[in-house]
């Protein structure tokens, strides 16, 4: 019904001639149809400086290796270098009867140079090649992902650090249950993004193996040296089986799962903001620069982008179960299928820079409403463990028996509308005669948070700690 | 390190102005990362044609309704006609600060006609309008989606009716199992596509709701006739909570959903298409149409189509995972999350016309080879569930009897390297005494075919039959 | 490193014969290993019903049509309620080695009477025997969801008739929107879950096709009528081709895409009921039965039911995930892969008939807060639409300027401290001299509700009208 | 319409009285459909071992740091071993009212060694309780996948040992592409597979971390050493936060994506042993240990363990899509949403441990026959490239320029009906007259094997070489 207003699709090209790069044995030409399903440039575009790098690296190879002649090859070479300054002055023109940035870059080459071109492909093939740039431009996603979450956890540190001893409430089942600093809560993400980043880390280094030499499949009859071509592209070995180098796609599926797992703590973050600076809870409100408003109501300051970052995991995810489920059950080696391996990658790592660099900001940006927090930390009766934790230690009371000590006062001060603190003593000891005067001074928030100084704690002496080694650990 | 050659991202645009149309509360610009999140732009403006029906019916309305004076009203309706003539030339200027396609004609319209331009939302949200907007985008969707299938249901029944009689062996377990004819076997899909046809059509009922009038969330207080633009709309009536109607997205979950089933379907006749057109099987040669050389091997004819349309399946499954991890859990009414609804629809319907029109195409073209599957069909022992219920019905045997001498003959029949039918009756009978040549007539795979005569069954006959029954449900 | 208590694996089974099913021709016996991979008689065992209903009616349409001896038949009748009543009462015992249901039955079935047993696998196959036992199963489960949604908006509906005009604040972005009724609220819920009952038997209708006589995979040479054991069955007609019949699940991945959808729209009911349940809220409260305590902190009123009904969509949509990529890409006909669809399938229904009677519960048993919603409605400036409707209304003023006028007249308010009715006449008309004392009178929540009087919408009428309706459309 | 057989729910069991464990404050006991929902024992007693031993170490603990007396941390001590002893003898009675492994072993232990068990709670929450015994589950998980990912690996490099030199056709496209040998490609699933060990160790160090004294979600007010716990548990270092250490399940999803990832591989070895065994094929045959027959057509071999591990990967990956749907947006920190973790990664790991062995076994057990492979190597001009290399190393042609005339010389041998190296060399020159006698040399599968003699390739002597390599990597 409708259509892309972009998108016009020529029904009839006039595309009489075969494909020149592989047309050798073929009659006619392929189906309009047939190019709109097999070209991947519209996408693969996006490897040009890999792509690029990787034939100057093999020419040079060749070129050592005498399999090429050295006049030809640096022939090869200043063409690759115009062709890149070409794309990246926006004037190169791709084809999409050429499919993919392989055929692109080399018939632009071609036409540059001449036939001596073809002596480029020699002891490759699209299979080693796209799967070195495509590792190759992982690999790059994984190290600006790195910086990306070292950043927001220097926007939490920084912020964690102001507020070592802010108290607010602490949170099991959105109820509140204890009170704890906000310092101590942001930094519990600082955590989780250090193990993001650990595991991008781990990724990169697996990943870190060059395919280039393992041509179609099979590796090659000419004298390659694949050591010289993996050093020189930055990988720390070639890969030691040609069947496995063109086949897989695990580091692929591997970057996007823990891309996914990222999501889920930035959307678990972008959860609480959202939470936060709703009405009912007031805890923080954003700035201009990350909200916004509403056609309808006026008065609205809509955490849009937290609520993004939110949406976002699950396009993340997905990525994750498209490439799963596209490689499961594949026969080795290649196959076309896993042309469909660098969309979903693409559009994760494009999500997930967007939402880390937003994250940040708003982390960056957010202003805390100091008093909220502690207003909120002084209800829901907070503080009842201090008071089973203080029967356990002055009365020597099992904690169990402690517990149900404490949860019929609990439901004392419950019934009669008062906090906890404001049940007398009288009260309390009709319960359990032996609490004493000190049993209440345990009780006020700021205190329950002193008390907590165990290594990890909420403790603002813990916190303050913490922040000095997550400075030392991740900034 | 790299990033996309055409995505040049302004890192410090000069972006002083509040947005336009929220932004009387906020004193600073939006930051440009928000901008980037935030903007939907890049996507919805598909939904143009949708959007502006959706405004001309609401404006037509308003005016009936004597909410907008008629001369205001014929003003606007003039300037969305038009933007739309604009927009299809491609003279129309998308600006990403203008968020969304909503604004984007609005702001076209305001420039065209002036501030009477703001009459046009009185009475309505951006909630309702893209609520209504992309429901009939996801009907669109589906219409065409039926269209394709009956498309590749027409290729699929004319070439079935081309091979009624063509033996070939079934498989279970991708074992030879018994033989079955080509048009048999080609009409099990045109059932499934039925199915997904019929699903389409149950969504498309279902979806068909209008949500105009629901405004932000509670409706309005303005006297609007919803059943007027429901009509209009080619909707079947106004949506009955106006609280559900912006915040639910169910009817995309569906879509995507049946999508995924339908892609599902194709990639079962795509994994099988690879499998026929492989050496091995050599059951079917694709035409140059839709197959591919290699730029290593030119002797490759490769299934490209089929492993694109078999590798789609998981994308297009992705878009289900993703837009249901985003709508999980969210509190009502709309929240920005559901921004992310688009996308994943725009791509999963995108990629299914693809692979319907690209799995009709190679239905159609595809050069069969009768030979190898007729002798095939005399491999692998196709024909002994034959032995056995001759078995059962001459000898009055009960089946598992049957089974276990069948079992043993195969057994011989292997052991000596012969075919069933090559065995001679001695041996047989020396398992079976009562065994007599009768027996081994039912043993040829036309034969057994033949047989199998009960409805939906595989014989010739039958075959026809559902051919003829397939024509009259489907075409 | 750790086991399960109750799996003690039986490492080296003296398993010393061949499977007594299908080893006619095998030597060995199959690993323990294998059995441990192969056997689905862990859950198939849930078939046992469907299992035995389809047996006695293959059996009765076998003896109408001669195919089997009356008095055999007979005895295979009486048999099979013998072995039903076993299972029934809990005495079955049965043997992994038996790999599965259908075995199970036959084996102990000709224990009962005998090898006469035998003759009742006559023109069938487990190919089409579980396909029919499996769409019997899924089809009671979609009669069982659609009565358990039913109930579930029974007690949605009685709820929603009780507070039509109790005022609470709507969301968007969850930010205080504009005032709704609590009625309204819960009947967008009776709405989705109205859609979902249209699903599922929408689902029903489509996958109510008897698969037997389809045989292993091509139908059977025996004269059967497939017409007899459909209708027996409770089928509306048998499957149109018998390949289609043993080789798609595509009922089972409709019935799994239904039950994620409503398992997102339970997530959100859940998720707003522990957000209204938070101190922050304190919308709701939950009864004992809905709710648990700490055993840290005595004071906890935890939300779990809503929690788990929350957290289980993931798991429901994870078996639509589970399944649809096993089925990717499977060639026709009959695959063992195809075994691992009745976990997925049992393992959502049982989580999604869990979550529709938890969910029926809490709203049954759930307390409401009243006075604190209201507080809630009259803050974070929910009407200020309103005075942006009054403007366009009284003022004539396009609503783009009127907006932006309210947007005003909020900055000032907010600035000041103040509610906008608070406000007084002279600050507004410093911004509009045109506002009057009128304008002020529909800022008040209960106006506001009262006037969103169109289909649809939030006014009290509207809302008993919708309760009205949905109690004709629904109960 | 149909129950469980076994699962007899009490739909009015006379529950009178609160849980005993956290019941101080209520009033009434939970409902029946509570218990159901809520209640984690049907699951969690796998935790039995992990639960017991965190209870050993943290008792240890507290005695030492003067938490609890000497006297009755030793009665606590002997009487969790008793408790340990009763599991491990199948005496011990779980009980669903106790909900979860923890309060069963703690209700146990108060029965045993009677209100003294109640100080065991101090200073602990079931919170960081789970978190521990979790972490210490799929820690043993990784380690048992790494054992057997191990024990798979030893197979293949076994049977790669056997088959350095067996020429088999290589593929692309699923289309013989060039020979390689039966060694090599075994040897890229050891690849995979290492890599797969590498991702559950790195996972293994990461999650090393150990919760204990992160109490509910804020520490302790308690003098506890959680270094002390940390080490006696094997763990590395005691989490940094404890508010990460109660929120977080990252562990579990990394664990499951690396299965995912593993199960992945397995589906494509599967697919491969799927294939090789069908008739089309007939590389291999698998033993009787690992095929099943059918109860339909006695003669089949049915290759069902593959086909299960194929399937199976469905399910692994699904236990990912769940987990991650359940944390996506969950609020810091416990929620009991997170009780949904342990089924999906019990299940996953239980699955991919079958998928594991099985696919060890049947490498082990799986004959191969060599001159099927032989044979098909020798079609569809799989050597074509060679003699393109030729035309590159003897003629100095450039490579594109020798693939097109490769591509003509194909291109007749089809059209005679003849092998590549069957076509004269007055043909071969008639297309390109330099060519000489000696290029047809080079036409032999296994000369084409032995020419691939680069690091990685194909060669014999490679994969000798590779062999010797994977033997030091890997076992």
């Amino acid at each position: 019904m409708t259509g892309k207003p972009k998108a016009k699709r020529p029904d009839s090209a006039p595309n009489g001639a075969a494909n020149p790069m592989w047309g050798g044995r073929f009659g006619a030409a392929p189906a309009d149809l047939m190019a709109e399903i097999n070209a991947s440039i519209g996408f693969d575009k996006r490897l040009y400086r890999e792509d690029i790098a990787g034939s100057k690296a093999h020419c040079a190879m060749l070129m050592r290796q005498k399999v090429i002649p050295a006049a030809d090859g640096a022939a090869i070479q200043q063409g690759l270098d115009r062709v890149l300054a070409e794309i990246e002055r926006g004037e190169f023109v791709f084809d999409v009867k050429l499919e993919d940035i392989h055929m692109n870059v080399e018939a632009r080459l071609q036409a540059l140079i001449g036939p001596v071109a073809g002596r480029l492909h020699t002891a490759r093939s699209r299979n080693d090649q796209v799967a070195t740039d495509f590792r190759m431009w992982v690999r790059g996603a994984l190290e600006r992902t790195d910086a990306e979450l070292r950043a927001l956890q220097a926007a939490l540190i920084e912020r964690a650090e102001q507020h070592v001893a802010t108290v607010m409430p602490g949170f099991t089942h959105l109820q509140v249950a204890q009170p704890v600093t906000l310092g101590h809560h942001l930094l519990a993400y600082v955590e989780m993004f250090g193990r993001d980043r650990d595991r991008a880390r781990d990724c990169r280094v697996r990943l870190n193996e060059c395919p280039l030499g393992a041509a179609a499949l099979a590796g090659t009859s000419f004298p390659i040296d694949r050591e010289m071509t993996a050093r020189e592209l930055g990988f720390d070995r070639p890969s030691a089986n040609s069947l496995d180098a063109v086949s897989d796609r695990d580091f692929a599926l591997e970057a996007l799962a823990l891309a996914s797992i990222a999501a889920i703590h930035l959307s678990r973050l972008a959860e609480e903001l959202v939470l936060w600076s709703s009405t009912a809870f007031g805890f923080v409100a954003f700035s201009d620069r990350f909200s916004t408003g509403s056609s309808m109501m006026p008065q609205k300051r809509n955490p849009d982008a937290a609520e993004l970052v939110r949406g976002k995991a699950g396009r993340i995810g997905g990525a994750f179960a498209t490439l799963s489920t596209t490689m499961k059950g594949l026969a080795l080696s290649y196959s076309k299928d896993m042309q469909e391996d660098k969309e979903p990658v693409f559009d994760a790592f494009d999500s997930l820079s967007l939402c880390l660099r937003a994250s940040a900001g708003m982390i960056h940006d957010v202003t805390v409403n100091v008093d909220a927090m502690a207003r909120a930390a002084d209800e829901g009766y907070a503080t009842a463990t201090e008071l089973a934790d203080w029967l356990v230690r002055a009365l020597e009371m099992p904690f169990r028996e402690a517990h149900q000590v404490t949860g019929r006062i609990v439901a004392l001060a419950v019934e009669r509308g008062l906090k906890l603190e404001q049940l007398d003593l009288d009260a309390m000891q009709a319960i359990e005669p032996r609490i004493t005067a000190e049993a209440r001074q345990v009780l006020a928030p700021i205190k329950a948070v002193e008390a907590r100084n165990c290594y990890g704690g909420t403790a603002p002496a813990q916190v303050a700690a913490q922040v000095r080694r997550a400075r030392e650990r991740f900034l």
